[in-house]
């Protein structure tokens, strides 16, 4: 099931996780690890946001949450610290081969606008999942679609010629840093 | 009732706002929006760290948290951009008149480090709410304290010598930023 705010991370709360490949995100998570654990960069996926509306105090020392719900997002998932830029992103997967820019929340693009003019490095990290294709997709490649094309979708092409494909590899797994020092 | 965390913003939920004073939180929340509106800087608190471990489907479109749990958070609670910089804070009031250093996780105190060592600009806000007092006191000083002192409270004096007063102000309340541009 998917939640109408795209967000879809707890689908599988209840299923084993044993054999599937893993998703975009924690690759991400994971590649930040690293980048942290070698003190390359400081870059952290922000918690999910949400509006506590009850909370059960069953002891002193914990709380539990019995009532919340989904916010839509203000900003991007990730963001932090490296070579002394700040750096700021969204990362999406599509089953589909074209990217929708309805994935992307109009808030979270007008943020990267923000974020790029306060001289901050923001991007997507778009991965094509049925054709195992990963890519940078800088902030000013992402407006000059909205800007001059009328499509609702960003077509795998427009990927090929204006982003940057990230390759697999094994540690980090998604070492999208290689692409953000192109625009250091 | 205080949360062991130190998470003590859901104490109020069922009680009346009416007319209590503003919390730092809420001003700071308030100083980051005029921050944003005007174009100054584009700074947020991040969401509160949760475990999700139940989540009920009423209907196609709404998803209800029917049970999650606090995490200790691995960061600070607010980042962003500035001139720039890479902007990032804790922030802590205190009824005492010394600021006890427990109130800070070791692995926040971590993560400033590698913000300043990263070139980012790291620092705590601190109010002394009895002396309504809030002062602006950099990453170097608190280590400088950690550093050179065995003592687990910061009493106000190191404040007063080592730290920046933030005056109340009408527009934005804790303008903080007006102390970051002595550091850029």
């Amino acid at each position: 099931m998917k939640h109408p705010m795209g967000i879809r991370k707890y689908k599988n709360i209840q299923t084993t996780y044993g054999n599937r490949g893993m998703d975009l995100e924690e690759e991400i998570n994971l590649s930040n690890q690293y980048y942290l654990d070698r003190d390359i960069a400081v870059i952290y996926k922000k918690p999910t946001p949400i509006t506590i509306t009850k909370v059960d105090y069953p002891s002193r020392v914990e709380a539990v949450i019995k009532e919340a719900y989904f916010k839509t997002p203000s900003t991007t998932d990730y963001n932090g610290i490296y070579k002394g830029k700040y750096i700021d992103f969204e990362a999406k997967e599509t089953t589909l081969k074209a990217f929708p820019l309805k994935n992307i929340h109009k808030h979270q693009i007008k943020h990267l606008e923000k974020i790029t003019n306060h001289g901050g490095i923001g991007f997507l990290i778009v991965r094509f999942s049925k054709l195992n294709q990963t890519f940078y997709l800088s902030y000013e490649m992402l407006k000059k679609f909205i800007t001059e094309e009328k499509r609702k979708s960003i077509p795998i092409d427009y990927f090929k010629e204006h982003a940057h494909i990230i390759k697999d590899t094994y540690q980090p797994r998604i070492d999208y840093l290689k692409i953000v020092d192109k625009y250091i």
